[in-house]
């Protein structure tokens, strides 16, 4: 495997000519070969196709897109000098509020026609999500136009990342070490993980506005800047590996689990150790060796021509070889970009064929209840070669072992 | 308007035997007379019927439930325990993984026949949402039932809030008030919004920590402990409503707008200010005074058997009145609960008439392009009489003026 690598350059954005290419690239698929054009509602996939990141609320927002790449944005009236702002599309149209006293896919329905998006039109909805109370009618009705999905087309192809999109989840890499070595070495009995963790995303987060000045953008509406956390992972409650915050004081003799990460540009990465708080009992050795030896063996699985699903039945064989079944809670890891999980996925189910420039959080884990849960991850690319390590924080239990 | 109460006795959580009640309510509609059952995906219904807060990933989680209340929770592996420890159900089944090996829905069809759940199912949808790179089958298509949506009729329910839960949004209020109190005196130029932001949530989150000592929970995968911050609406900036954290530097003569919450046992309030770093100008002042105007006329109109629209009519009839129809960008407000945003809104289109024990953001806001924004949020209880403040913070400009 190759080596984490030094220090980057300072990332740039994805480049505005890569979001045409982008939307171009939607259609070309014979999924898409009959449709006018494409309504997206996806916040993530809006992203993906336009650069503009938002938070989604009840008011409705779409990327028009027609098949020669034309693209409009349609928002809500509030977030029209946002979107012109930041958005890299052709047009920013707005209506006025949602529900206002025209439904705002009516107004939708009119830009179509602007558009000369009619007849059979594709995207990820028939209709704008049900979410936060938002109510609407399909677009089919209104529109008269014949709806097909391509929302599995797009996550295919966005499964894939370019160098420009991998160099971007480096340096999220690079500043979530940053953020977990503070927190790291600021864990010590007695505290509680909230501060530890608003110290370490404080401190890095300050460190980031001073490498960036003020280019650095999260371009993310889930977090902005570096962070690194416990997640309520700590002791016992580190058995539960979705766990959420509980406040929880540390304690000699903890078994540890933490995140790390760092939007950046709109791209992530993941980072996750597991550490002990004092010297580890031999049951926490035993099962901290049993988590690597499978961390090991998933990351060299991830290679371009094997399945997935390779990587993860490796992973399961050894859970059986060793007597671990019981310890067994999730499959070996998932893709990462735009969303924090993505497909395709390392499970015995999922037969996608990996190939160059796909990325894997690679995070087999043993949870022992009463004792804790055991899992590392690392954000790892496939390569025509090795398999290529983006995260790069130490592995081993003596460099993992909090002194108390 | 009554006044805002003083400092509140410690929250508690939702009672158990309130979640029995929800899922038995949730059928007392003729929309479900033919159901035998429902299944709930949205991880904010399934909290709601079960009180379960959890992260959802790609991995379906889903609450089944028959028509006599009794309540499965369907769950991966990996949120078992966790599952087991919090929610209140009456039984919680896992299945191993997804995508795995058999599609999780096969194990999801085979407990509703179990618990004798067919014929016709209600629900939020008729299989699991495609989010993260999930993908799968309708439940319909496995399972031979016919799916009937019920989304909007628990949407109705949850529109009104009982007492227990107002109690939990009015002590996240106190929380909000806290953080943003703590925000409001740091803040000073050539600090970072980001580093300001820090610290406020930090202390506010230690305070709760104290007192609460370890009873404290979020029950909210979107956040834990109270945090006040600006988002980037800072200076110009402040112009876009929903502005993303842009690490802004304070600079003399910024006009600010902040927000402020804390989700208690899974219930959230708002709070928001318009804030100035030194002495307005006679615009600042100007807009700032439309604004209180416009705020207080909204409130106003927050009485039981009025309809929603009336609110927002009253609000942009004013922007037109004073010729502030190009600094308008949205309705007047929405309810809060468990979600930061839900239904009805105050918006002309919205004909919902007041209730008791619904709540409201109330939120007018005016932008001006190259000055900022000018937009107060208080969350405000419809009663039997007058308007209610839950939220408890200064709304005067001199109190909002940061000495520079």
């Amino acid at each position: 495997m190759r080596g984490p690598g030094a220090a980057a350059e300072l990332a740039r954005p994805i480049a505005p000519a890569s979001y045409r290419a982008r939307r171009l690239a939607s259609f070309d698929h014979p999924g898409a070969a009959d449709v006018a054009g494409a309504v997206w509602w996806g916040n993530h996939r809006i992203f993906y196709l336009s650069g503009f990141a938002f938070a989604p609320t009840e008011r409705p927002i779409a990327l028009l897109v027609r098949r020669d790449g034309e693209a409009w944005l349609f928002v809500p009236r509030l977030e029209l000098e946002h979107a012109q702002a930041y958005a890299h599309v052709d047009r920013v149209v707005a209506y006025p509020e949602y529900p206002d006293v025209e439904h705002p896919l009516r107004h939708l329905a009119r830009h179509l026609a602007e558009l000369g998006i009619e007849g059979t039109i594709g995207g990820d909805g028939d209709g704008a999500p049900k979410v936060m109370g938002y109510r609407g009618p399909a677009l089919s009705s209104l529109t008269g136009a014949h709806f097909i999905p391509l929302d599995e087309e797009l996550e295919t192809t966005m499964q894939v990342k370019s160098d420009e999109e991998v160099a971007l989840i480096r340096e999220s890499a690079r500043w979530a070490a940053r953020a977990h070595r503070i927190l790291h070495d600021a864990t010590a009995p007695g505290l509680t993980e909230s501060e530890v963790e608003a110290l370490a995303g404080r401190t890095a987060h300050a460190e980031l506005v001073e490498a960036y000045g003020g280019a650095y953008r999260a371009l993310s509406w889930a977090g902005s800047g570096p962070y690194a956390n416990y997640r309520g992972q700590v002791g016992v409650h580190s058995a539960f590996p979705h766990s959420l915050n509980v406040n929880a004081v540390f304690r000699a003799g903890d078994t540890l689990v933490t995140g790390a990460s760092c939007p950046m540009f709109g791209y992530w990465s993941e980072l996750e150790r597991t550490m002990f708080l004092g010297e580890p009992s031999a049951d926490q050795r035993r099962y901290f060796a049993h988590m690597l030896a499978l961390q090991d063996l998933a990351i060299d699985g991830c290679r371009a021509g094997r399945t997935c699903a390779s990587v993860d039945a490796a992973v399961r064989a050894y859970f059986e070889r060793h007597g671990l079944r019981a310890t067994w809670r999730h499959h070996t890891g998932h893709n990462v970009g735009i969303r924090y999980h993505e497909g395709p996925f390392l499970d015995v189910g999922d037969d996608t064929v990996m190939r160059p420039g796909m990325l894997f959080t690679v995070e087999p884990g043993v949870y022992v209840a009463g004792l804790g849960g055991f899992r590392h991850s690392d954000t790892i690319l496939v390569t025509d070669d090795e398999p290529e390590f983006l995260t790069d924080y130490p592995r081993g239990i003596e460099e993992l072992t909090i002194p108390v």
